[in-house]
């Protein structure tokens, strides 16, 4: 059996069956990042992402500064997806001995760029020969217990919102996004989110894992749903991946506190998109006419 | 330029410069793994390291399960050489889908197998497509203040000592090594050792790492240093790669208690090589019939 025959999902359930947790581990594999209990109050996060070559981009489309913010910058939105707050990076960078010296030192402008905006440490890296350039970011951030948001606490009765507007991130956005650390930040500072995820594999796929962890249902709709003036279609706006947005949910009362107090006030367009539903609903999506269709796990998937 | 014409050394000097650390990174680049402030006694410990296809195995030599033991494996020994105990990973890996699940499979149970006997988390990971197999895995470690050794705290008039035996590695020994955590653990445990690293580029430049950090000189001795059977002469012995050995330094009072109450008892040999010099004396080496020969930073180095 050849791993496109199984998919990535069911990949990473076969390989990490019984590996080793202890109870320091608040989380392990199956959330944007793995939470650790560093005291009573404090958790570590801890997140990796490899962008290799001809998968997550082309030499000859991106430059060496993007590159290098497009490492980090998926590690961020991880990290930004859990409520969290980036500290530390280590940075392992495999590539051709004949590259010039200088396209690896612009891939680490554009990490430093990206770590400086975010106080973001570097404290460490490997390099290696390797015959296609390969980078793979670990990220260590930390989050106060209260902070907390993972994929797992989305409850019947939520209202769905997304940041920004999605679809057609292949056309550059992927390679010089914001990564909504920030966003993130002022929601969990100011009110209770029960379930976020970044969006890296498509909203749809992405909204699937939510209700996956969190055994729920859900509703969206079309006519809200933000589409990106770079989409070419509506189903390349939920389907596609990398568009780095945050998608998350709060009960009905604070997101009324929400859209009422702060929504005008973000530092990125943030839109009302859906509804959680109880556990028999299913997972659907309501078009601009009112028919309803059934949803599946449908985005990027790597293999 | 090329990577090539500068060499691996200058190439991190080069790109590492002006990256950002705050009071909070007791160590950056430049040891076996990074040190990060935890608590007043606490440190955290954080690594990568990344294996390559071709550069660090060949698929026709090496068993999935040899792979991942030794992509562990090197983040263990990192730890190690840091006086540290290691604690949660998060594993990276680019792969063509082509390949059998089972090659993966194989892949995680020499990682799982590592991590059960050191009691080491697996709580994350990433599966990218990639036309060579990559792997990259970081690791957190803790180490108490007062357990933590670098490279730079060697001093005029330390002992150096080395684990096991040199060279040969590449026959097989790479693939399957232990990583020293359990006897570097007795070591901080018992005794103040000054200065560790890991041997990861052969005995002399890995020592001249310790030298470098701790601006301190040594002789070595030809008749005293430990080859491997599997070495097929003395240079290749101190010049290889991945014996992933420890070396260390002792001031003489605690390198005579070390070698008079514990020496014996180590769960691997542990052999006196030569000493720390003052600061003008160079580095040298003392061959078979007395006759001294200057060492430079030679070893191996990806670029």
């Amino acid at each position: 059996m050849k791993l496109r025959d199984i998919g990535e999902i069911e990949l990473i359930k076969r390989l990490t069956k019984g590996v080793r947790l202890d109870k320091s581990v608040v989380k392990g594999i199956g959330d944007d990042t793995a939470v650790i209990k560093l005291t009573q109050n404090e958790y570590l996060l801890f997140t990796c992402d490899m962008l290799v070559e001809d998968t997550h981009f082309k030499l000859t489309k991106a430059t060496p500064f993007q590159i290098g913010w497009k490492a980090l910058g998926r590690n961020l939105s991880d990290i930004a997806a859990m409520g969290g707050v980036p500290r530390h990076a280590v940075v392992s960078i495999g590539v051709n001995p004949n590259i010039p010296v200088s396209f690896l030192e612009g891939i680490y402008k554009g990490i430093k760029a990206l770590a400086n905006k975010f106080k973001v440490n570097i404290v460490g890296g490997d390099t290696s020969r390797a015959s296609k350039l390969v980078i793979d970011i670990s990220l260590i951030g930390e989050v106060k217990k209260a902070n907390l948001v993972t994929r797992g606490g989305a409850r019947k009765g939520d209202v769905i919102f997304v940041t920004g507007a999605l679809g057609g991130s292949i056309k550059g956005r992927h390679l010089n996004f914001m990564p909504r650390v920030e966003t993130a930040g002022r929601l969990v500072k100011d009110f209770k989110i029960n379930s976020m995820i970044d969006i890296s594999d498509g909203l749809i796929l992405d909204l699937w894992r939510i209700l996956d962890s969190s055994r729920a249902s859900a509703r969206i709709y079309e006519s809200t749903i933000p589409v990106s003036k770079d989409a070419s279609s509506f189903e390349e706006a939920v389907t596609q991946g990398e568009d780095f947005e945050l998608l998350f949910t709060m009960n009905t009362k604070e997101a009324k506190r929400f859209m009422k107090t702060a929504l005008a006030k973000m530092d990125v367009p943030v839109t009302l998109i859906g509804e959680i539903m109880g556990r028999g609903y299913g997972y659907r999506l309501v078009n601009k006419d009112g028919k309803e269709t059934r949803l599946e796990a449908k985005g990027y998937l790597h293999f």
